[in-house]
């Protein structure tokens, strides 16, 4: 399925910041758009002042790539745009070009699903400089939205140690497809299903749901509306307990759940949406127990993230499930990602030419080339460390004989000979704009994440001063880096 | 235009919370699905610390109502939902009721671009429980997040005090729609134009942007890049500056400038996006002035947001036109307005009977009825308050006679006998499902909020410790809610 074409009446092709069209338009014009060139998707920090992400939003990018085009509709609304001299912006000749325009390009990238840290390309591109600029917003768009939700999902399922997590936030989320992306990389990240009825649809997984408070509320009691409710749908009963008072509703619904034991039925359980969760989900289970209802749950919903989840455990709550929805589907203590996209490399005279970008802000400055990642693990499993180097340069010997350098600090440096296994983490996606992988499932990416979540030190799962996971380059990447720093400084 | 049909492939009925099926479901079996209920859209707290919020977001959530339907496949889908008994969730005759289901309800809202407060109904549906159950999710989704952004773009646009102010935030938005619906409410709000081409033509608002740092590192040198784009494009030469060193970089576009004004163009500016941007815009400035470019425009971007711009002002910053990116697109620093729809009324025996939703915690206790705004200005043009009151009961006397009592404190009353002027904020869209108002054209809701924006304090548009502008409820609705907390209280 491609999941632009599926929910759109329009490729989407518009849909990108103005100045790509516009650079676009004067490379064209000097002649300069067939230059191929190497570009990078990357981000600075990680979210949530974690000590990981996990990778998401790929399939959109490339789902859009492969059926972008541009409509006739498109070239005119093009052909109408006017400079501030009255003059139209862009030549007859350059719309032309255009409605024949596709996506030839060769991309790689780090699979959905995969950890991942600061400064690394989750995504190389590797085609002519106006490929790259068309490219560019979209592919932002989608993989630092999605690499987001699937990185906050992966923590609140973490805090929830097992206990199922449920996306709720469909009423919350910042739009149709924070929504529906959203859903989908909460499920990247780890939750069991969601509320949300048409990404269970488009995504094929597990949605939920029981009753609103509204719903109560149209009953002349609560209890008459938990055996209304139990009447028609015996096998999805979890009563909302807490529209009037929730012990009160607890006792309602255990008087519902014991009418359903009589008829050889069972009721799933009770939901708290209010309330000192703590003290509520206790005193819950202890009325459930005393009734012999052992088998009902207990969820828990109202503003839950990892850390009120991490909390409420530690402080000896007794729920089940937990449905998470405003604080996962927008992320809300970090609701961006800022990833970027940089030129790394232009193919001039038969080679890749490292470019590099300086920044007044040394953090902003780029790593030049074109860049593969190798990723260590030692013989426990766990993973030690990831170099950057440049697919174009030929490394002499194995790849652990190179010692690693943190590109902050020079004077910090790392060896893998210890390592048991070295991965590249880049793989083909794209070749000439046509299918060059087998595309995972939702559910395989859901467990790649899994898998590599397992492979990540304790330290770096951790909410509060998580430990640094190294991330550095190859020496001889690195000694490019600073030699073109100091050129371009020096010719600035 | 429907932009929900225009946009997309599918009426996105299921773009719901699963709850509201299964309750729909519950009541359709119960025989209760015909009873008319009134419901209330309104929030609870202003976004941002702020004193105010621009209503944003109808058109999306009219344009779902009069477009949805459950197609063949919605209905296969929930068909095939089953519960943790093993047996369908749903009964074939239910799906064929759904099969021939339409929405007829009445809706009445705030005109967008209108300006809000908390408690107040923002939207009021009186239709069938189960409509009403059904457009719960997708009219939360709109109103709640386009409502936040229009109000972040009010802030931002009020802090730039007239200056134009562009949204850029496309590549950071939570997605696709998020970038969308996030430009159309940005609009609202106040913003000049937009980096994002898609929604520019969508909604015919204007496009804006020249050229990124990868446009210029494809040249051999900065000033190449300049003039070559200056070549190609006179009409929309704003000089992206801070490439490898900024200040020169404002050097070489002067010199570019310098050679357009020889062949009788116009430069339209720099733009600069990193470093500090008091003493960079300063000393550009300087720059320009000395080589006579004083038309030459000052753009600035980075992560700005109304705090920002209003200190880059404070501190005497020179920027003509700011861009601002992630902090709008996103609403960073409240990135989820929390608006909730709650059950006001039902309709039995040929009466409006109003319904209670009590809770734990108080803030969460609704306001029952069939509720209107009264909102009072005085003789300066300035709102004085805004009361609410319950259309189904008949009040004696002119709307100004009745003192406004704080539903969180009934010792703070208010009297609008010196009001100059009332509205009923309240406007018929949908009557029967068909609509039943003029629809306003974006920049007509722009205009809307200008305006509306006029009429309020300056104090209650101030960033910290804003005034609170006075909302309560009329008195007889105001002794009604008291005893109807009592009772349910009583009754639990």
């Amino acid at each position: 399925m491609n999941v632009i074409q599926t929910l759109y009446n329009s490729p989407l092709t518009l849909l990108t910041d103005f100045y790509q069209i516009t650079s676009a338009y004067v490379l064209w014009k000097a002649g300069k758009h067939q230059t191929r060139a190497a570009y990078h998707m990357f981000y600075r920090n990680q979210p949530f002042k974690g000590g990981y992400a996990v990778a998401a939003g790929l399939q959109y990018a490339v789902d859009w790539i492969r059926g972008a085009y541009f409509q006739h509709k498109d070239l005119v609304f093009l052909s109408e745009q006017k400079g501030y001299d009255g003059k139209p912006l862009f030549e007859e000749a350059f719309l032309s070009w255009l409605e024949d325009f596709k996506f030839k390009a060769d991309v790689d990238a780090v699979p959905e699903g995969t950890v991942v840290f600061p400064f690394e390309p989750l995504v190389r591109v590797q085609g002519t400089i106006v490929e790259n600029l068309l490219i560019e917003t979209f592919l932002l768009n989608a993989i630092n939205f999605q690499t987001l939700i699937a990185t906050k999902a992966a923590r609140v399922c973490d805090a929830a140690g097992g206990a199922p997590v449920l996306e709720m936030g469909l009423r919350r989320a910042q739009g149709i497809d924070g929504a529906i992306a959203g859903t989908r990389a909460a499920m990247i990240g780890g939750v069991h299903g969601t509320s949300n009825v048409f990404a269970s649809q488009l995504f094929s997984v597990p949605t939920r749901g029981t009753h609103p408070h509204g719903f109560v509320m149209a009953f002349e009691s609560e209890s008459e509306a938990f055996q209304t409710f139990a009447d028609a749908m015996p096998g999805n009963a979890v009563f909302l307990v807490d529209t009037y008072d929730t012990i009160q509703g607890v006792k309602h619904a255990i008087e519902v759940a014991l009418t359903m034991k009589g008829r050889g039925q069972k009721a799933g359980g009770i939901r708290l949406d209010s309330g000192d969760l703590v003290y509520l989900s206790i005193a819950a289970r202890e009325l459930l127990d005393a009734a012999a209802l052992q088998d009902m749950k207990v969820y828990a919903t109202n503003d839950l993230d990892e850390r009120t989840i991490q909390s409420l455990r530690q402080q000896g709550a007794r729920i089940d499930v937990y449905g998470v929805g405003t604080k996962l589907i927008t992320a809300y203590d970090n609701p961006a990602l800022g990833g970027v996209y940089k030129l790394g490399a232009l193919f001039e005279d038969g080679s890749w030419k490292p470019r590099i970008k300086v920044s007044e802000q040394s953090i902003k400055t780029t790593i030049p080339g074109v860049l593969q990642i190798a990723r260590f693990t030692g013989k426990d499993g766990k993973i030690l460390g990831d170099m950057m180097f440049d697919e174009t340069m030929a490394l002499t010997g194995a790849i652990t004989d190179h010692s690693m350098i943190d590109p902050g600090d020079s004077t910090k440096q790392r060896s893998f000979r210890d390592a048991d296994k070295v991965d590249f983490l880049l793989e083909p996606v794209l070749r000439g704009g046509e299918i060059a992988c087998v595309q995972p499932t939702l559910n395989q990416i859901q467990e790649r994440t899994r898998e590599q979540l397992s492979h990540v030190h304790p330290g770096i799962l951790r909410f509060d001063n998580p430990h640094l996971y190294p991330v550095g380059l190859e020496p001889r990447l690195h000694e490019r880096r600073i030699k073109m720093m100091l050129d371009a400084r020096g010719h600035a």
